[in-house]
């Protein structure tokens, strides 16, 4: 999906996008990071903390009633205003009755030029999660998140049998040509392996279209033309082989049949949660073991 | 590389190729997993364990001289007798001037069919590590410890920037055609994913060859056909894209370069190790964090 900076019509648009995916059969149907909104992040702009709301709140609502008249579950990414001067990157889960399962909270917040995440999110504190809906036992996570291994292998040991990840990630036009496709390869790879690791399904649903922040801001680089999000939602099975993909450029429902009996057998075929060396991961709590240098 | 019965022939040719190897300008020069034998561990035989023998002992002090010779980095995968009932699948390295720089063991013990490894090799009780070669700081970790992004986090945390994977895989011939692309794609997947989760360099030397082993055991398939391994080594660099790979099917001798500055370059424009949730990792520790299903 693509965004307007009418936040009325992306929401407008989210749900005729979720009505078409139940139509298709789709039983689990997720949004792409921050669907509510162009991807403010481009630019540190303190009104932009006017469009954070609370979950739960308008658009969890929405989504809610949407999820019901469906019976599908719904996964909807929303800037959350928690407290005044408190806001996280998060994902709603509504179960397909419309009731609100629960809230995952980014926990790894990016911040890079036209990504500065950090000025706005807060990072998670509800931890990895595994959420246990009409139709399967699911994990979220956010964007940034996708590129850590430690949150994919959480996220599976609560039972999580597919991962979903909301995201907003694109090309600076400038470097397309030369790091294009190498970016999105590690983006795909990243994900694929995290499926491979853990014998589950991924689902990465990403933004499309061209974005220019609204506002000038200070922290703009010198060549700024916005960010091109490259779409290419996928979803991969568990050996990591990729079932469905969008293209790059268009908007597009993308439902995915996934046979969840395909997680255990993965797993008894290839057996890695059996050997995980649990007695010598202690040093995964530290930020770096060895010497400066 | 492949083996043959001949174990003498193996350590020769071994010997042979990181000549050849050191020629063409490598540096670091890793071969095979146990690269003296052919792979035993499709049987289960109690006589197997004669062809094990101690670190130091004479294949690193073959493997020494040659290092030191041709002034490069050897590591050689070594099936290491360390007391009497008590073996290990290890791993020596060996610095330029042919002094033992330290061995890894196996941390990760698979065990499937034809793959009898849990009878052979008990785990590994030196955790992961980094060695200060000559030339890079590099880890070794071994065949199936590949499938861990854990183990790949904590040899890059101790600050290596090459992960060496001596490697034994191959296909089940009767399953070939059906999961052979397959399986090859998730066993490159997942350790690109490694150099890309980390920003490392990752070399994989797999074996190449068709291998029956030479006795009867009780314990094999009835389908048995020996196991034929698929080679298709290859180098990647910190983004995950590959920079070599050889053949599946014939013996090859890869030499790549390897800036060890694209590894600041890289996570300075991809800081995973920035923003990783130390705080929340804890679990990592755990079996598993679900409920029973």
């Amino acid at each position: 999906m693509s965004c307007s900076p009418d936040r009325g019509a992306n929401l407008a648009r989210a749900i005729e996008g979720i009505r078409e995916a139940a139509k298709l059969g789709a039983r689990i149907i997720c949004l792409q990071e921050l669907f509510g909104s162009v991807y403010f992040c481009q630019e540190e702009n303190v009104d932009w903390f006017d469009a954070a709301e609370p979950i739960p709140g308008a658009t969890t609502e929405a989504l809610a009633a949407v999820a019901r008249e469906c019976e599908a579950v719904v996964i909807g990414s929303i800037f959350e205003k928690r407290a005044p001067g408190l806001y996280h990157n998060s994902a709603a889960v509504l179960d397909a009755d419309g009731s609100l399962l629960g809230v995952y909270r980014k926990m790894h917040i990016p911040d890079d030029p036209l990504y500065y995440e950090k000025y706005y999110f807060t990072p998670g504190d509800l931890g990895f999660q595994a959420f246990d809906t009409r139709y399967g036992r699911i994990g979220v996570l956010i964007c940034w998140d996708q590129w850590y291994p430690e949150a994919a292998r959480l996220t599976a040991l609560k039972g999580a049998e597919i991962l979903f990840y909301p995201t907003a990630i694109g090309w600076h036009p400038a470097e397309k040509a030369q790091y294009g496709p190498t970016q999105i390869d590690s983006w795909r790879t990243i994900q694929r392996s995290h499926a491979i690791a853990n014998g589950v399904f991924v689902a990465a649903p990403n933004r499309v279209g061209i974005e220019r922040p609204l506002t000038d801001s200070p922290n703009r680089p010198a060549n700024y033309q916005g960010i091109e999000f490259w779409g290419g939602s996928f979803v991969c099975d568990p050996s990591g082989a990729i079932l469905s993909e969008a293209s790059r450029d268009r908007e597009e429902v993308l439902v995915v049949e996934c046979d969840l009996n395909r997680v255990d057998e993965t797993r008894r075929n290839w057996p890695f949660l059996r050997d995980r060396r649990i007695d010598a991961y202690e040093g995964l709590q530290a930020r770096y073991l060895g010497a400066a240098r």
